[in-house]
């Protein structure tokens, strides 16, 4: 790719640096910017400064937040005895979106893996305990991805917090809604055969 | 999509109002700046703003440029006397990767299209003429998208240079290489069977 302006080809790489994004697309919107009126790709440039130097970890369940906690954490409809562990911000965005769910989150940061030199220490996982300690968790949530470093996540947080004698669950696997048998891998389905539930002709009734 | 934070969501608004990105990758890229360290965040906003409020357009042939002239038509290498008409810089960019020509562009910002109040005034029109005068253009290739507006300008712009009497050409159309008859339409068929060139056994033999 041969630019006229040394400038336009400093944005392209910019936008080409993010992920997902091929030259192409890049040099697609290094030309909008250009196209926009200059308030525009003010606005555009300030939000990203902005929201890099300003954005905090909230205190408590180290998800972004604007304030020392986040809005999730303080909000008053939230039921504080439910903690719901998750690897990163994106998950408790995902399962916000659902509606399902009313309790508080732990943004882990990530998933126990040695051979990225990831271990407890690299994890929110102090924190948590620190959490527990206070004796309001009535439930926790594992909704951490079912991989195989998820899965060793999930049982180490499970032994480590053994002594506070809270219910732990995991989220239900299976086959996705409008999913076909055929397509899901077998592992998947082996489990969704294995961890089948008893049908009720009435759903979500008495 | 919900979010914890104010700040990120703006950023990920900023990365949506961009063409073909969508929520999801958007959120991608706003996750990405918050994962990088300060110091990207500040090229990566600084490039744009520095760009939209310093690239400029080249005064004898419109594309974007970081002096007066753009570093094509100040390069002592390319052949004045050629010039190839674009509607854009992503045309000069295209032409310029396949190191086939050596003249110099002229970017017309767009084609003539009267339903989106488009005429002769509000492209590079004038400009151009005023380059003709001089006297040392001798091709003029007409690089125009072919569609009903590009056809238009062509015969639009032909007519207008006519006393120049300067020859006038348009790139080749035809099956791209590579490209499967059955898959090409029926308008590229066509043309390509009238436009239909001798067969040479040695090509680019004298």
């Amino acid at each position: 790719m041969k630019f006229s302006s040394k400038l336009l080809e400093e944005v392209m790489l910019a936008f080409h640096s993010l992920p997902g994004v091929g030259k192409k697309s890049a040099l697609r919107m290094a030309l909008h910017i250009m196209k926009k009126d200059p308030e525009y790709s003010k606005k555009f440039s300030e939000a990203i400064w902005h929201a890099r130097s300003n954005v905090k970890t909230c205190i408590q369940c180290f998800n972004f937040a604007d304030e020392e906690l986040c809005s999730i954490c303080t909000s008053p409809r939230r039921d504080i005895r439910t903690i719901c562990i998750v690897e990163s911000t994106r998950d408790v965005m995902a399962i916000e979106d659902t509606n399902q769910y009313q309790g508080l989150y732990h943004v882990l940061g990530g998933v126990l893996s040695p051979i990225d030199g990831i271990g407890p220490a690299q994890l929110q996982i102090d924190p948590l305990i620190s959490r527990l300690g206070n004796g309001n968790v009535k439930e926790l949530i594992m909704a951490i991805n079912p991989t195989i470093e998820g899965e060793t996540t999930i049982y180490y947080l499970t032994k480590l917090i053994q002594s506070f004698h809270i219910p732990v669950s995991v989220i239900a696997r299976g086959v996705s809604f409008g999913g076909e048998l055929e397509y899901a891998d077998e592992m998947t389905l082996g489990r969704s055969i294995l961890a089948r539930t008893p049908y009720q002709l009435k759903l979500g009734g008495g």
